[in-house]
């Protein structure tokens, strides 16, 4: 019974939406909660978070930031103060009337990003260039109310980290921009395997009160982009709005270039969209919790005390290799199940001991996914190797499996992306999904029209691309480069 | 100017509740915010939090609890579920009950504690006595609406962990309520440098809800408790009211014991009013976020070069060596500056390379507060030592310095701890703090009387002491034991 449960994951290819929302029940990343748009993150998945916060705080601390911790609340009026900004975030605000049993003067809402809040400290902060650049992080749950919530990937409360910076001049804001764009590609392609393309928005998709935006954007496997980072210019629109100011070398008084950028636990939806099969989770080694799941194979007493004691040292041994390892010793279910239940739950490799293992002093290696020796083209389905040799073969496995996962996103991602010159053409092929390289004039006529017609949006213009230029696949007028377009979430 | 500024901290014995303000202020651990009781939490301060959170994360995770995630939002309904807890709670709820441009049907709760909600999801997950114990904790920021705040030791937010957990037998669950009272208590005394006192709250202080609270309880500078921790026996009260049930063995359903445990961000107002002095902060170099600071000390560009060579060298060594260090390079303050700078922010030791000792090869070791050489009974000032030995030096008098702190703050509370019998004296005693061991009838009368009469509570029934039977301090009664009186935060 348990084991069909277990197994009963919607293909995608019959219906993509469903089989999202079974890995992540089922591997048990998430549940629904009983509150309307939030979800529970449960361990499995919250281990995750933990992992990718610890890679990307160790980034951002490397590059001189520190962590901070301000209010949830923010009185509705600093929200008014820059107009953009409160009319992007409006529609979604969740708003505290009342509190100690008594109805609020000024109503407060629950942040849904916190510009207003630490500017206004940073007025108070920032007095001489002495005090700059000033390079503060926080990680933090936010709010914004949503109508439609999907697991991860768009919920009424979510965690995430919002980094605001303050400079001297635009041109150091503008390196400071650029460089957290850098860290979340590099932690998008080296530790989620997934590749993406950096860019900038366009002023219809910006941040609302942002100079310009930039991103990073990635293909998923219903051939839909997923925003999976973005790091914001500010100018001077909220440092003159919040009267951040600081005094130069001469003494005078002069507005701070500000940057604001996050990424939030909707990265676990795209680790999961990416990478996932029909049989669960696919997790890349060097985020997955576990990363080793060794199941001992016993039929009686006598060769379970054997098999279970070869287990236990070896998973001594991967442990002080710094491999994160589970002994699967459960005796209430079988073999084939336990094979399922970590498939279902991503684990990267799978250690099978078995009494003839032990005589051998051998083990069976089986990544979750074929791999290929690094640097050849041979697919490894499994490797039978030496218990003695199992560590290192594993350290090794655990490497081309990471690879490989990245490899086998971008060969995805490249056979779904095509130029298209031909608005008729770029209308039927978007039905089918990816990412399309297609020309633009630079007038928001033309973008919404194409947004109204087909849901597709300008992901992002690539910062990293040669610029060539043509006409626009609308309306015919000329382009300075291709922009990436596609269906996004 | 700015020196004077630093250094204008007002002196314990004029003004303790300045003293402490002055210290969280000017050492920027945190800042008031514009939101009525809620502080913003500074980079000085949120590092010493995450260097809190990483121990308490290793001790939690060591002793097999996992980590998860849920909605900061409860529907009032759940809340008024457990009749006891609704009470305790319901007067500092703050209430969500516009969203999204709409009035909710049903308003929400900002979380003051996780229970109702986590154990709706419980009663979901948990099926059968396999699923137990289920070992969970949250780090998240919670919401008690406070009339009268004080920077981190109350505010309208904060934030805490808070562990949930569900087990088969009272039993277990009692086990687990003691086993994470002994890591609250450890980690008090071994990093934090704070002895602390385990013992039972008493019906009319322990928790909104539970049968039983544990706590650990600590003595400040100014002769009041500070309650450090608190971890609590739910019995069944919640698993009967939100239905966390299990089948045991035989297949009959049966409810879960529970326990739910939590400290908070409170914990760094208790370091500072534990150790610091009237220089400013003193850390414990276990929790310091910068353990040494270099100062380099030069007249001309010509020692300049070799200073900060020197410098710059034994802060890299110091650094593989797993020492946190600064080195102080600002040549726009003077050195008297960068001492008061940096005793005020409680760095644990300073170290000092002028030309001549460069010339020697040597630098000169100051502790933050004068050490005792281990286990003999000398005090250490300072300390010259080559530089060659300087980072095996460093850490013998970080060591040093984390037991000097200890030993302190436990020769303070023992000076100002004493047994008490006659209610007299008690009176006129207790206006002057300390910790007082009087006995007690157990009748909630009396211990309401000297409350209403003296502001002081039952902090604990202790734990570990030997139980002395005597008569009530107030009404002459029976008492089986001496319990700790004092006031409190």
């Amino acid at each position: 019974m348990a084991r069909r449960d277990e197994k009963a994951i919607t293909p995608r290819n019959q219906d993509y939406n469903r089989w999202y929302q079974d890995i992540v029940l089922k591997a048990e990343l998430a549940d629904y909660s009983p509150v309307k748009g939030c979800m529970v993150i449960r361990p499995n998945g919250y281990s995750l978070w933990e992992n990718m916060q610890k890679t990307l705080d160790s980034m951002f601390k490397a590059t001189g930031h520190v962590n901070a911790y301000f209010p949830i609340f923010i009185p509705e009026s600093f929200l008014k103060r820059e107009a953009e900004h409160v009319e992007g975030f409006a529609p979604e605000l969740a708003v505290v009337t009342h509190a100690g049993g008594k109805k609020l003067d000024e109503a407060m809402v629950i942040r849904p990003t916190s510009e207003t809040i630490m500017y206004t400290m940073y007025s108070k902060w920032i007095k001489s260039y002495r005090d700059l650049p000033l390079l503060i992080n926080q990680w933090a749950n936010v709010v914004r109310w949503e109508m439609h919530t999907r697991l991860f990937l768009r919920t009424t409360e979510f965690l995430w980290q919002e980094g605001h910076t303050a400079h001297t001049t635009h041109e150091e804001a503008w390196n400071e921009v650029l460089r957290i764009l850098d860290i979340y590609a590099k932690f998008a392609e080296e530790w989620m395997a997934l590749p993406v393309i950096k860019g900038f928005k366009t002023d219809a998709e910006k941040f609302a009160g942002a100079v310009k935006t930039t991103c990073i954007e990635a293909l998923m496997q219903d051939g839909k982009a997923l925003q999976s980072g973005t790091s914001h210019d500010l100018g001077q629109n909220f440092s003159k709005v919040f009267d951040v100011r600081y005094q130069d070398e001469e003494g005078s008084w002069q507005y701070c270039w500000q940057t604001s950028w996050g990424v939030s636990t909707r990265l676990i939806g795209a680790l999961v969209m990416a990478h996932s099969d029909d049989q669960g989770l696919v997790l890349p080694p060097r985020l997955a919790p576990i990363q080793v799941v060794i199941v001992p194979i016993f039929r009686d007493e006598a060769s379970k005390e054997k098999v279970l004691a070869a287990a236990r040292k070896l998973k001594e041994q991967a442990t002080s290799a710094a491999i994160s390892v589970v002994v699967d010793e459960r005796d209430t279910v079988s073999t084939g199940f336990k094979f399922n239940y970590w498939e279902l739950r991503g684990v990267p490799i799978r250690v099978e001991i078995g009494p003839r293992d032990v005589e051998d002093k051998s083990c069976l290696l089986v990544p979750r996914i074929p791999t290929r020796v690094l640097g050849e083209g041979e697919r490894r389905q499994k490797e039978k190797v030496s218990l003695e040799s199992a560590p290192a073969a594993i350290k090794t496995f655990l490497g081309e499996l990471q690879a490989a996962l990245y490899r086998r996103a971008l060969d995805f991602r490249e056979s779904r992306s095509r130029p298209v010159d031909d608005y008729g053409e770029f209308k039927t092929a978007i039905r089918e999904g990816g990412f399309f390289w297609g020309h633009w004039c630079e007038r928001a006529e033309c973008e919404a029209a194409v947004k109204e017609e087909t849901g597709a949006t300008i992901r992002c213009l690539p910062i990293d691309r040669e610029k060539e230029p043509g006409k626009c696949m609308v309306c015919g007028a000329d382009s300075p480069q291709r922009v990436l377009w596609a269906r996004g979430y």
